[in-house]
């Protein structure tokens, strides 16, 4: 039985990640995107079960004492999580998962399932990822220049992933996350089984 | 400057490697597809420089002796090469390079260049791979019978190649290809260029 490949994937916060990962899962349906839980409050149009799993602090807390996460950490004051058992299982069933995932995560993902395949998105310059966080007018001129700092300690951080992908246009990034999805898919690793009948 | 990547393709005789790589170059012209000399006769519609470089086994030998050749291999009585120089010059100008070749060659290859991506196109069985052997109509019953016991010896060398394409319908596996070439060229190691200016 075929195993499903984990796809990490990471960006800068406005490298648009979630548009990018929205147009994938309307290509590829079969997907299984990852919710995340958070205790961060919810943006205008964030649905609980859908964004994120939105949590109050004490049961976050409840939940990594239970030992329920793959990963989770704190970042700008609030935490992120990934269920493990979720995951387990649909890479079990042969199903794709991917796991939108900030640095910090994305490095214990790595740890713990090595199998696991990374990629980060890149904005095409550090003034088109200024000019998409200004236009997403989600955030205060404060939280922004945070955000850009935290991208800028974050970029020697890249090295560690095994893709990148280049936000300059949306097909474009598209279209290569869903390459890297396929080629991963015909890895050796993933399809000796495969050859066992020739 | 990016480089470009070289793409390794061997399979079994007659899992369909030129009708899939003929397909490919339609999709991606930018391609260029490596062409090796041999000393075998040309078969029916095989073009000198297109197909191959038809040379006699003289010549052949006086480009061994003069070093000319990244591999070259003896294979059912006919030598095969590829020159060193003209897959270097384009992938210096960061033209990706796909070199059709048997598995023989490519440990060779991969040995000169460890850098080279390879990847074996297998076809659904067994059974399919002798009836498309036998449908091509160009050989004897005796070839047949040996490129089907070649191919049974060689299957213990896929473990070698980094992926393996099916060729069960040719659209996916020309999908699959062009996936392969796509994620290679996002891998980490040939991007890290582009992230020095962000």
């Amino acid at each position: 039985m075929r195993k499903g490949t984990l796809v990490v994937v990471s960006g800068f916060s406005g490298a648009g990640k979630g548009t990018v990962l929205a147009q994938v899962l309307t290509k590829r349906p079969d997907l299984y995107l990852s919710v995340s839980f958070t205790t961060r409050a919810p943006r205008e149009k964030e649905q609980d079960g859908v964004n994120y799993h939105f949590i109050t602090r004490e049961e976050f807390q409840a939940r990594i004492n239970r030992g329920e996460f793959l990963e989770y950490a704190e970042y700008v004051g609030n935490y992120y999580g990934t269920s493990m058992q979720v995951i387990r299982e649909k890479l079990e069933q042969g199903i794709d998962v991917i796991l939108e995932i900030e640095i910090q995560g994305a490095a214990k993902v790595r740890e713990k399932l090595p199998e696991a395949v990374s990629l980060f998105l890149v904005p095409p310059s550090f003034e088109e990822l200024s000019r998409r966080l200004h236009d997403r007018g989600t955030d205060t001129e404060a939280t922004i220049q945070k955000r850009l700092e935290t991208a800028r300690r974050e970029v020697k951080e890249i090295v560690n992933y095994d893709y990148i992908v280049v936000n300059d246009t949306i097909d474009r990034a598209v279209e290569e996350v869903l390459a890297i999805l396929t080629a991963e898919g015909c890895r050796k690793e993933r399809r000796l089984h495969l050859i066992e009948g020739v």
